[in-house]
This record gives structure tokens, C-alpha cells and sequence, in this order.
């Protein structure tokens, strides 16, 4: 009887083509788990994950579930997985889950960390997991820009998506700024991001900290419901899913 | 006129055939920096660093000295070297230093790091920078292997170095055990060390606190000299030269 799995992936996203399996191309992060996992359990395996992330984006802490009929304890399956997978990919835990436990559906809430090197010094060792923006950076005018975007709002301007029917409203319940030495890592915590929405927000708070916005912009972005009315999209290596919060 | 400098770098040596430049490739870091600085003061430059790193060993504070005739400042030289260096170096530092600073002669110590990752669950964000060691360590037994190989020693057998001829003495000031989570940082400050010999010294205090040699056991390697009596060559990857002293 076939079981329903949760498990914890990390993953550097710098080579793939982002979560989404596509036709095109084999290069995905759920192209390579679905291959793993349909020849472990001997069928054809469809995996759900949180949500999708883009290409070049990285995951500490992504969800997924799968349904497989395996004789394999929880912990075999993750060593199974972490001895097949490439070095880019990981998997923390996985668990045996309830009958209807589905990754994305139930997730309620999701923490995104972006991480920006603010010099012209390069970062050798974490290159590919920080943005750099050289231009200087006044605090006081980042911290406005965060605190605008916290909140519920209607993020319409905010999202590179074109579906106009879905509802763009979502609440934003935390942006929380930490500085070490050169580097300025912005966590954010809210209940759903639309497609490319922390890296819009983080465009808009690089674009009011470098003094090409005013902190105001942000309300004038909400309103119009406009795109053009927000930041810059903000490079997908600073970005990553930090953690998935369930009931 | 030739000026003297002296400049902080960091490298991922991942990629690298090593420091040493050699005949048969350009695919080592000595040979990156004379290049781009031959090509910058106009000259042939010849590039020296503190020491010689391994092929696949990483530096966070290599120190280098070289000679160049410019009319940049020592600020416009480091952004220029990081404007074309490749993004695995970076330069922390330029700095005009004394006729007659030599980075390796001058040194009088080194900090060398070394990354053990205990665990069987890969490390997906800093791979390239932990060596793996899954077998379970006894804190105890780590302990007392570092304990020995602190002091003045003859290293004999801590070293690949077949060269029999100059002193195989050196003094370790320290080494530092520091557990976080799945990881074990070792940190070696020692006056000088061998070929190898972080290295080596690694290896054995692996096997003795896997259980596969006793900790007295680096005393008879001292008594006999003999690299078969001393662990293995724990991986270059794991390894990093952090900081080296001058007067």
C-alpha cells in the first residue's frame, strides 16, 4: 500500500533550471527527485513541494510530499535519496505523513531569507548565495522601506505574474533586517509570496536604501497596483526558503 | 620605481592545482596573480606568499609580497586585481609594505583551519569547504590526541616532505576544538608547518577518536620518525590557512 511522505530538502540552486519540471530540459530540482524516487519505488512518483522556487534560487528548509509503496523505513529512503542525489541537493528528514498531507496545500506560512553583500570586496565563499549591490546603503531609509511592506496588502505591483484572476493579497507578517560586517540579511516571514515577489520587495528596499526611491514609494507602488511602480527584480542567487510552517 | 607590496587574499581552492605555479598548467594560483600583475605593472612579476597551499586547499588570509612599478594607489591595484581576477580570489588588502618585506621569509607563524563534518547527511551550502567523516568521534579521545601534539616535536613523521636535509622541528602554540552542530572546527596555530602536516596531524586525531588508534600512539610516531607511524592524509577540501604573522 502505497504510504504519504513529508521530507525536508536543502538544495543550491545555482545549476538548475528552478523546482519546476519541464519539458524542455531534465535540469530541475523535481525533475531530479521524481526520477530518484519513481525508480525506488518501482512507479511512477509525482512530488509536491511548498512551492516553487526559481531557477538559481536555494532552499535550507523546502517541503515536499510524496505518495510511494516501498518496504524501506523513513530514514532508509533519506539515505537511499542522499546516496543517489547530487552533491547540490540534500535531504534532511523524511517522515511517514498523514493520509492527506499535502506539501503545498497545507502550507500556512514560509520564511525567505535574501542575503545582499553591500561592497566591491567580492565574497569568495558564499558567491553564489549572496547578491552583490555595491551602492552604499542608508539603513534608515531600508528600514522604512521594510516597514511599508509588512502587512496585508494587495502585492499586485509587486509580482512578475500575469494571471490576473487569482486574489494578489497577502500579509506580509514580518521583514527583519541583521547586518554582519558587509552583509545585510533580510528574512522575511508572511502567510504566501507571489511569483517574484520577495525579490521585487527586495529591489524596491535596495532602490529606497540607495536613495532612487523615497521610502514613500512603497504606498504609490500598492496603490497603482502597477509593476513598473516597484523595484528592480532583485538577482535570484540572494534568495532563499529558509523554512515551511504547517498547522 | 619599483615599488614593494604586501596584500591580503582569499581563495576557494576547489579548481586550483595549488599555490605553485608549474610548467605543465596555468591552473594554479600563483601563476593567476603573476599573470594579471605582470600584465598591470608592464613587467614580469613574481608573486610570493607565505606558503605553499595544496591542490584543493583554501585560503580565507593568504599573505603575498611582489614588486611592481605603477602609478595606481595600493587601493586601485586591489580593484583592479578583483576587477579581473576569477571569482574563486579575491584580494582583502593592498598595501605598500618595506623595501624589504618578503611574505614568506617574514612569516613567524601561521592559523591554518581544518572543517570535519561528522555526519552522514551531506552538507549541501559549504561542501566544498568541510571534508566528510561519518564515523562517530569520541570528544575524549579527539581531545587527548590534540593534547599530544601540541609543543616542539620533531614532525619526522607528520610530513610527505622527503626532503632530509632541513629541520623537521616545529612548534604548535594550539589547537582548538570548537563543535557546532554536526561540525567539528579544528584551528592549528603553530610557528612553521611541513608538507602535509596539517593534514596528517588531522588524520590522526580522526583516528583516534574513531577508536582505530590510541591517543599514545602519536608519541611513538614522534619517537619513530616514520610517516606510517603517524594517520592519514585527511582531504585537502577541509583545510584552510585563516592567518599568517609577521613581526
Amino acid at each position: 500500500m502505497a504510504r504519504n511522505y513529508k521530507a525536508i530538502l536543502q538544495y543550491e540552486g545555482t545549476r538548475y533550471q528552478g523546482w519546476q519540471k519541464q519539458i524542455s530540459t531534465d535540469n530541475t530540482i523535481q525533475g531530479k527527485l521524481e526520477t530518484l524516487l519513481s525508480r525506488m519505488c518501482g512507479e511512477t512518483v509525482e512530488v509536491n513541494a511548498s512551492g516553487r522556487t526559481d531557477a538559481g534560487v536555494h532552499a535550507y528548509g523546502q517541503v515536499i510530499s510524496f505518495r510511494c509503496t516501498t518496504e524501506k523505513t523513513a530514514q532508509e529512503i533519506r539515505d537511499y535519496m542522499n546516496s543517489y542525489l547530487p552533491e547540490d541537493i540534500g535531504v534532511l528528514e523524511v517522515k511517514e505523513a498523514g493520509e492527506r498531507f499535502h506539501a503545498r496545500l497545507n502550507a500556512t506560512g514560509k520564511v525567505y531569507r535574501y542575503r545582499v553583500l553591500n561592497s566591491t570586496i567580492p565574497h569568495i565563499f558564499e558567491r553564489r548565495l549572496v547578491a552583490v549591490y555595491p551602492e552604499p546603503l542608508q539603513e534608515e531609509a531600508v528600514r522604512q522601506a521594510m516597514a511599508r511592506l509588512v502587512g496585508t496588502h494587495d502585492f499586485k505591483a509587486f509580482t512578475s505574474s500575469k494571471n490576473r484572476k487569482k486574489s494578489t493579497t497577502r500579509t506580509i507578517q514580518d521583514i527583519h533586517l541583521e547586518r554582519i560586517g558587509q552583509e545585510w540579511q533580510f528574512t522575511f516571514t508572511g502567510d504566501g509570496f507571489l511569483y517574484h515577489m520577495v525579490r521585487i520587495m527586495m529591489g524596491t528596499i535596495l532602490e529606497a536604501g540607495s536613495g532612487k526611491r523615497s521610502p514613500e514609494s512603497v504606498e504609490e507602488a500598492f496603490l497603482s497596483g502597477e509593476r513598473k511602480k516597484a523595484g528592480f527584480l532583485a538577482p535570484a542567487q540572494g534568495l532563499a526558503l529558509m523554512e515551511v510552517f504547517y498547522h
